[in-house]
């Protein structure tokens, strides 16, 4: 069995990764640390755990963690990962940080957008974690920068589209829309009930640090830079994430060209579902899984193609991600512990 | 006192038309009419409007509303008012329509999208009842065409930049997200509160009848044919609708040239309000009013502008608008009847 | 004009008041308070209303409070008002308190529950705000403590029924059920929107503060110590209060005649709204408004009545009683701003 | 593996036991029925569950049921059931229905509140299959009569009550408040987003039809009969239940007599976890979970007992149990397919 610590257990991305992990076959959970729970079980942050884990939260000690885990999940604010993450990799631990600390292969991209990076020397040898665009790297990885929710929702449906050189990359725009869940679990108006309910808004309109993120995969990708234009939205409801992208195709690109480029990507991909011509992406579909649903619709008058996909951000975009990244770096199965059949409502 | 009268009222459009001219000052409620509801009284198919109305819904005669109304809303489904507009008109009244059937000068458009129009002769002399926009035809209008609510939202803030050519028009593309009140008060799948409820979702995607709607006044206005991309979306609330719309800036064109344009064009609408650097609009502040939120932010690494607006769908987007319309139909101040605080939450 | 002060201006009920006076045909709002706030626009804190007023908030000092205004609201957190209100009212400002300080007679009652009283003497003076039952005394009133939301949903309903003896004083049981906004704009992990959506729950059962208030008018005027069960929920939504009450009903009281002895008390009530035999009460019925609805049903095998009410708990919870409560002290008509036409939905 | 067919499958419950029965490690799903999609894949009607089912919807048929199913679970409307299950017990086939049509043993009762039974000599074999209860019949069970969501709710923290004779069975106030899926999948008002969202109420006061199972089974525990009053209330939720009960405490009974009794009955119980001293339950804790949370508090000065349950409707209070009772008619370990950890959002 692979001994687990997860840090920040928590905050939501931390709570779900417990979760995942306290039902995961191949997994004991042995640490979960949080400063402001520290000393509180973790079933009474969590009561609908009761039962299932009996752990305290912990106080975080690098002593502690070298004891007793394998792998550790840093679901912690961005800038704490940078200051432990070296040390645990110099003691062999694997790795999979959910913050920004690891996402970024450019440190000045990053420290523009975040502050000075105190671990430059890791983000080299860090693996970005984008488990169907990464696969080889990650099996082979001992730190992962788990994807941003947004990086993760509108990078699946444009890569291999960027790849084939079928859309127009200057043209990228992309409007996503986030469950409240992904603010997180900290006080704040923005996720007071009265203020979520009955509201749907845009924020960091065109100031997002997912936007860098998510153009230097695409540039990654594409080998030559790219900017989109993004757009963050929140929308009234928990969990899940909409992304629609909008993007010029290019010339003579067809309906089934573009088809046939996400099903050769993705056909085989567990935790992608490809629906061309049925029903669209729906955030209700992918709830609690780690699973991305995209489909399509292209506007022939205005030569445009209209790419759309879902994920709950804490499943595919953040938690369960994160253990499909595990399952690669540990060779189990990629799989194991994520394929509980989805609720139906 | 103007003696109104609401043809399908039991719909979402005609009950907030009720609500609205049941508060009105100047006006009385003389008819509510209602296919399902015939012989109910209408504070029994809405409780809420209990002590506030004491109406019975009746079968649709246009007999009756020759006796009774002088301004007849039509908050029917698209072609049954152009079967009866024609008569109330020929018999003097003045006529809202809520439906699509009176909004397109183009005919074949018109066809094209809905079905064959008997009234055809009547497009002419209608009037789009986008009031900030055809303010001074609306006031000797007999016939007007209420807009849309995802037309409303779009064209409010395009309108001003279009006529001033600050965009590039080929480059229009609007991500709408609308209530489920927009969908109407009938039974269906769509509405289903356990299919809403953690629900976010596209529909009709570059194939919504508010397409040729938005394009058909956009070029209009300015004097070219203008096509753009639509995409709506159904947000798990109940009323409220926020329009993101993305478009190319025209060379030169800087942020204040674009806030001096909005301000020029909205500074003294009552009914609209701008905000380009503190709030962006969100739907919880307009709801239940008759205002449309405008702000907007300009992404200069890509030199496109985003702009925001946010309506009620059943306001601004539907009911509310359609008192504005009659309110200048008729000669009375524009924000009689219009002007309740909205509330704070 | 009156001029009217709100302290504590945006709390929730703080800021409905201000809606409610902002349309207040005789009242013009010359002052708001907010601790939180001070020096910011109220129309920033809460952008729905902008357009509506442009007070800045300031900070609670008397003598300024002694210069703006004739009736003075006092939206603040108990233990406050007692500190400042014996001042206001020697300076001849009529008061309505919406905190529970001014809402006991009996000073030990209300030392067991909350804290010690530092004005006591005005308790006396001070007259229990709910308007149908103690309308007359409301009328000459200089201090009236407004009631909770909880009491006024528990005591309309049952008090004509307390007064005939037609119910068994020993046996009442309330199970209430309150949307979100009762619990105030305070930033907690209760009030979360993850926390919430999805969630139903007991709070503070058989221990609410509540309790003691519904007891002491009870007693007062059954003119015997009455005590009783209270349990009060959490409803995921943001306004609204149900009210089911349980209680044994008196050897040989008929259906008729609770139906007689509500129409006796509440037919001619303004915001009042009797049901028997038709639709139960629905919080979405009252949303915004003054309204109580209330309806019943026996059940006669157990020989039990089952008392249904529902209010908004910010309306006639809180603000809208309020206003009805300026309304009687100031010889206003009764319903003067109050009667917005509900929204049908 | 145990071959098992849903009949009534597109239902909500119907879905749910897909759901659970598509993860169960020893059963093999193998034939679907659903009178309206007939001949459409199941996943096209719930797409979350593409990938993990890919059956079609057929029609109701007892020859295909004969060679295709083991087990059969019925969540079909009652009057459908009683026509068939006599055929599928014949035919040694094991029946967990989920409808009424099997949960009386009280033929006359059943006939009072339902219609006229076509398999009343099958009432006397057929076992309620309260688990915790019943469990040893079930075992040997070729029919079970699933209970209802209501009755399952109130009659756990009830019965060990009830069998120690620790509170006055006269007394019972069962107050209940559901998610809207417990109105199902069908069409109706009542179910539309616009009438939920925002709404709490009460329906079917003291007149719906599981007020007699409670009572039937009560008094089947009790020994003598005993007579509830009921209350059903909607919540603006998807999924779960809470139920708050009132009663008297005989005499002498104290806190400690209760958490022990209740202590007794279930600390070994998988799915039933007590929480006397800490949080209530919340349905938040429960949802898609067969886990039903119990706690209580006394109110000393009224000598009441208000015990608390939460269930997820469609979970415990629908198709979870019906797996557990599979589980059990079939000596298979009874969480067997019902362990997955509860998200913890």
């Amino acid at each position: 069995m692979i001994r687990a610590a997860v840090l920040g257990a928590t905050g939501y991305a931390g709570a779900e990764l417990v979760r995942l992990l306290a039902g995961h076959p191949q997994v004991t959970l042995t640490l979960l640390t949080s400063r402001q729970y520290t000393g509180t079980r973790f079933d009474r942050v969590y009561p609908s755990l009761r039962g299932f884990t009996d752990l305290m939260c912990e106080t975080l000690s690098t002593d502690v963690i070298y004891q007793k885990a394998d792998v550790v999940f840093t679901a912690l604010p961005h800038k704490i990962p940078m200051s432990i993450v070296p040390d645990l990799i110099a003691n062999d631990k694997k790795v999979v940080d959910l913050s920004a600390d690891f996402r970024f292969k450019d440190q000045a991209v990053y420290e523009a957008h975040y502050q000075t990076h105190q671990a430059g020397p890791l983000l080299d040898e860090a693996v970005y974690g984008l488990c169907e665009v990464y696969r080889e790297k990650i099996r082979s990885a001992k730190l992962v920068g788990n994807p941003g929710c947004y990086p993760t929702s509108a990078l699946l449906p444009l890569i291999p589209l960027i790849k084939n050189k079928l859309i127009d990359a200057d043209s990228i725009i992309i409007d996503s829309k986030s469950g409240v869940s992904g603010a997180g679990r900290s006080l704040s108006l923005t996720a007071h009930y009265c203020n979520v309910n009955g509201s749907f808004k845009a924020y960091k309109v065109a100031a997002h640090r997912h936007n860098p993120e998510i153009e230097a995969i695409l540039s990654d990708v594409a080998g030559q830079s790219i900017q989109v234009t993004f757009t963050p939205h929140l929308v009234p409801m928990t969990r899940g994430m909409l992304t629609t992208i909008y993007t010029g195709l290019n010339a003579g690109v067809s309906q089934k060209r573009i088809q046939s480029s996400l099903i050769e990507a993705y056909a085989k991909e567990p935790f992608i579902r490809l629906d061309a011509d049925h029903q669209l992406p729906d955030t209700l579909h992918v709830k609690g899984t780690n699973i991305c649903d995209i489909g399509f619709k292209i506007d022939r008058r205005c030569n445009r193609l209209i790419l759309i996909s879902a994920i709950d951000n804490l499943g595919k975009g953040a938690a369960g991600q994160a253990v499909q990244n595990m399952n690669l770096m540990c060779g189990l199965k990629e799989t194991t512990g994520l394929d509980a059949v989805p609720r139906p409502l």
